[in-house]
């Protein structure tokens, strides 16, 4: 198997390239899978975004992100609906087969009541996602997003969300740079596979010292992430989907964007 | 009940003002309780800050603190021992019944090793701390300091690292600030009272957003984090010890240090 045949790269991790260049870098690569940011849909029409990648022999893992249900405004949250299904369309046009949801928190208002309205939120779009053939994923956030971004926290929360929605559309989405420092990963993720709910595995490196809340990801072996053996740990349990790197680095940003690190 | 009785003050939080302002400060604000840091200390013999401690009527409430066990190099672990037996003795001078302890992280080796690096350093320094009557206090910290200040990052891997040692001499220090996010932390709270091991309580607020890794925690009411709730969580599991303020904070360090938040 070539080294490259499991690896997706994010749009954002390129993010200073348009999709366009994004495109014929990662196939110029020999890479075969990309996640699409909304963010990197800007205007263009998904349909035609689509027939680029497919030219370049991209498959598209997903699109990122729906998400950020709760709000303790009662019309935020619906306003919030209306997008995830802009977001679920979106990916149904660009051929993405899961919608990566990072799922949001209000602190306005206690993480239960958040995840309440998660769950409430995800329920709401099953049916459209059912219809549309595209799988929603969990996605849980490291606790220190907990204030704004998901009350979504631990592998267990998501398992046990994701079990709760008792759809087959529904699963998790594992990013290391999220979960590494959970004591029960291992455990939980045997459990989410055991579900068959393990859509996604997203890899980055944790760099120490982090300088920043959100921009200061890392290239995988540069930091203190164990990836190597959480990949075993996915795989061992029976996913064999793509290696997605997701780096957001406003240091790597600022750079000239190559993939030779890959 | 005057609502000062049970309020401890960190060093910390009026980092700018000098031990002997602090503890007249503290007192004049019909504050009980101070929690000194080593940094407070400098050069001071502990014996004279304690004399200074008890004229303004304060009780020392802990020192702050030990811990760091864990690195890949051997010498450096057994200087930590070494620095961690200093701290137990200035405890002891300053009649402080508790040392509370960052456990540390070394980003060079496993959560795992750091994690039995840091129960074989506590085993160590036991039979000391039991001569001198002053207790160990593991104070899990949240995930985001997983890569070098701590591989103990929930309430339950303190509680079990606590209850391993098999002594009455260690415990827990719960700090909302790690932990609010956890989902298991009522029933981890209720747990450590009943092995008698919750030790102290320390109170904050996670400011949103939160601008620094380190430097940037709000006081009480102004952000997310529920402080009343996990406080009844804590007294109704039986503790009464003081409610410890500890800030760290860029921002109110350079303002000019005053009291009447409290």
């Amino acid at each position: 198997m070539n080294k490259l045949d499991r690896v997706c790269l994010h749009t954002i991790t390129t993010k200073p390239w348009a999709i366009e260049t994004a495109a014929r870098k990662f196939s110029a690569a020999g890479i075969s899978g990309i996640s699409v940011w909304r963010e990197a849909l800007a205007d263009r029409d998904p349909v035609n975004v689509q027939k680029i990648l497919d030219g370049e022999g991209l498959e598209v893992v997903s699109l990122v992100r729906g998400g950020f249900f709760p709000d303790t405004n009662a019309k935020k949250r619906k306003d919030a609906i209306d997008q995830n299904k802009r977001a679920l369309e979106e990916a149904a046009a660009l051929s993405a087969p899961l919608l990566v949801l990072v799922c949001g928190a209000d602190p306005g208002q206690s993480l239960e009541d958040s995840r309440n309205q998660i769950h409430d939120g995800i329920a709401e779009l099953i049916p459209m996602a059912t219809d549309l053939g595209v799988k929603l994923g969990i996605e849980p956030l490291h606790p220190m997003y907990a204030d704004t971004r998901s009350a979504v926290n631990t592998m267990k929360q998501a398992n046990d969300m994701a079990e709760k929605t008792g759809s087959v559309q529904v699963g998790v989405v594992v990013d290391v740079d999220h979960l590494w420092w959970d004591p029960d990963l291992e455990k939980e993720i045997q459990r989410c596979a055991a579900l068959d709910k393990l859509f996604a595995f997203h890899i980055c490196d944790w760099n120490v010292p982090t300088r920043d809340f959100l921009f200061d990801r890392e290239i995988m072996g540069k930091g203190c992430i164990p990836v190597s053996r959480i990949r075993k740990w996915v795989e061992e349990a029976g996913f064999n989907g793509y290696n997605e790197v997701e780096i957001f680095s406003n240091h790597y940003w600022q750079q000239d964007q190559v993939l030779h690190s890959l």
